[in-house]
């Protein structure tokens, strides 16, 4: 048994296991390894994926050839199309618009079996340059209201290709859940006049619990109402409400907090199944941004159920987030 | 490539994959045999599980002893407890409540390897009849604000034990999907003066193509927004509030649309997983229930992949639920 917790942000409430709580040991994951194989996404077979849209690569050295550190490419099987013009109408009490958008693959490195903590801060610099580079470049094109960054790794994470990769999925509007948040975070400033974040930031690095880690420009802790076991948020100290308007001198320090994050969670659970999602604020919209704040939701796949709290929106815990953070800053083994 | 769809209650998009829809072939679901084994749940096992609640059971037969068809009896590993008042409060920004309430399983039938289809139809009844039995009886307690009635069926779908069981959680506030819903059905309410779910009943009995199965009373259908390949929404065609308040003359038609639905997924998939949710009106709510509709959402477990649909709020659906419906009319195989 345990208590209910209310995100100040959403309104959802979650049970947290706080009288028997699971220890790492009670969490059965799946890892894995990587097979290898054919793959379109490895250094020598830039011809199997479609034309290369951007890429980190050597002077001399031509898209679509080797020479690349980091690449991105138009999915091959998108889930919108980027041509057209949007076509939103009802069709009775429904809201139908044709799949407008854009749906990008970063190639996160070469090396087909290395995660993100397998790879040197310079390597994690440019992936996150690049997410930068494709998010400005998309928000170009006034159709997009939302950028939504994430990474699918290993097969429970829903990633169908092993080769490490980032996607980039850009919308002509913008998700529920962004929305919520946004929603959320307005009600809070226009009642306080302050950011929700920044209060939660000022928060944890007081109580200091949940913090996993920090660097002079970010913090990586365990949220309070965590839907997950394990669930890490990761967000600049400083109030931004845009990732892709990272400045030169923040990016080292955000490419070292991840790795160090995704290495605290792997050192626990080994090569275990992740995703993470990039939080920022709608590209070109009138929607407010003041009081929202970027930030990157960690969710390291533990627990295969689903479903009930698909539908329900109902969130039962097992390890409280005050206990994973202690396992995480490596105070219990 | 598909097209953007809009919820009309929760305002949630999903991208329907409309160009190379999924048939249930693309779908690896995992099938399951009930292993049997010694569980606590079958029949001439009363003394493992804590003292009964409730019961449907022979005349001259007592609780806790065998001569039972529907057993209720208090979850062994609850979620909340029942005692106590309810003391919320705040922790800085954050919100704590005690974890009050009650967690109760509703075990189906004496058969360890007998799910719903494989009941006749009294046997359903009896379990419709104890759901709403078990839900008036818990409203009867002012601390509980919803009751929630779901069952998880199968290891892919969280059932921790395999013997058919339903469960009923007791909350002291209403979870966020449902009041989510309530709020959207009250705002098209205001703004209409009509229930947003008998306008889509209409919408439905009228298109045709998402129906799955109807009788007097009840509608299956796949909704238009379906945020899982195969969900089905199971509907009374009359605008009831409340699941509890159903009448001795509906029970036997929900139970019959109940059976079929779930039979007519499992011709198709074999023994999947599944999940169900009752999605009712709240307990002693001040809450409006004006163009609130009371249903069941069923969810059929055939992706694995789940993390970035949890954090985001964004689905992409394999399967339209026009083509879904023919596969379950039988028009399709």
């Amino acid at each position: 048994m345990g208590d209910l917790r209310r995100d100040p942000i959403v309104g959802r409430w979650v049970i947290m296991e706080t009288d028997h709580p699971n220890t790492p040991a009670d969490y059965e994951c799946e890892t894995h390894t990587q097979k290898g194989g054919l793959c379109p996404f490895c250094y020598g077979n830039e011809s199997m994926t479609p034309t290369e849209i951007d890429s980190c690569r050597d002077l001399n050295t031509q898209a679509n050839t080797p020479g690349w550190q980091v690449r991105v490419v138009p999915n091959k099987f998108p889930a919108l199309k980027i041509e057209g013009d949007i076509d939103r109408r009802g069709i009775g009490i429904y809201d139908l618009s044709n799949g407008i958008g854009a749906h990008e693959v970063l190639i996160d490195t070469p090396y087909h079996d290395k995660d993100i903590p397998d790879l040197v801060d310079e390597e994690v610099e440019k992936i996150i340059l690049m997410c930068c580079r494709r998010s400005l470049d998309l928000t170009k094109d006034k159709r997009f209201k939302y950028i939504m960054i994430f990474k699918n790794y290993g097969p429970a994470a829903g990633a169908s290709l092993e080769h490490p990769h980032t996607q980039l999925i850009a919308l002509p509007m913008v998700p529920k859940n962004a929305l919520e948040e946004i929603k959320g975070a307005r009600a809070y400033f226009e009642f306080r006049e302050r950011c929700i974040f920044c209060d939660m930031i000022r928060q944890e690095l007081e109580d200091k619990e949940r913090i996993v880690s920090q660097n002079a420009h970010f913090l990586s802790f365990c949220p309070f109402v965590s839907r997950f076991p394990f669930e890490i948020w990761i967000t600049p100290k400083q109030h931004h409400a845009y990732f892709s308007h990272l400045t030169p001198e923040e990016i080292p320090y955000l490419a070292s907090i991840i790795k160090d994050t995704i290495a605290r969670v792997k050192n626990i659970f080994g090569n275990l199944s992740y995703n993470f999602i990039v939080h920022s604020s709608p590209a070109n919209g009138e929607t407010g941004t003041e009081g929202y704040h970027w930030h990157i939701e960690f969710m390291p796949k533990l627990m295969r159920v689903a479903g009930f709290e698909w539908g329900s929106g109902f969130y039962v815990v097992p390890t409280p987030p005050e206990l994973a953070a202690q396992y995480l800053r490596g105070e219990k083994r």
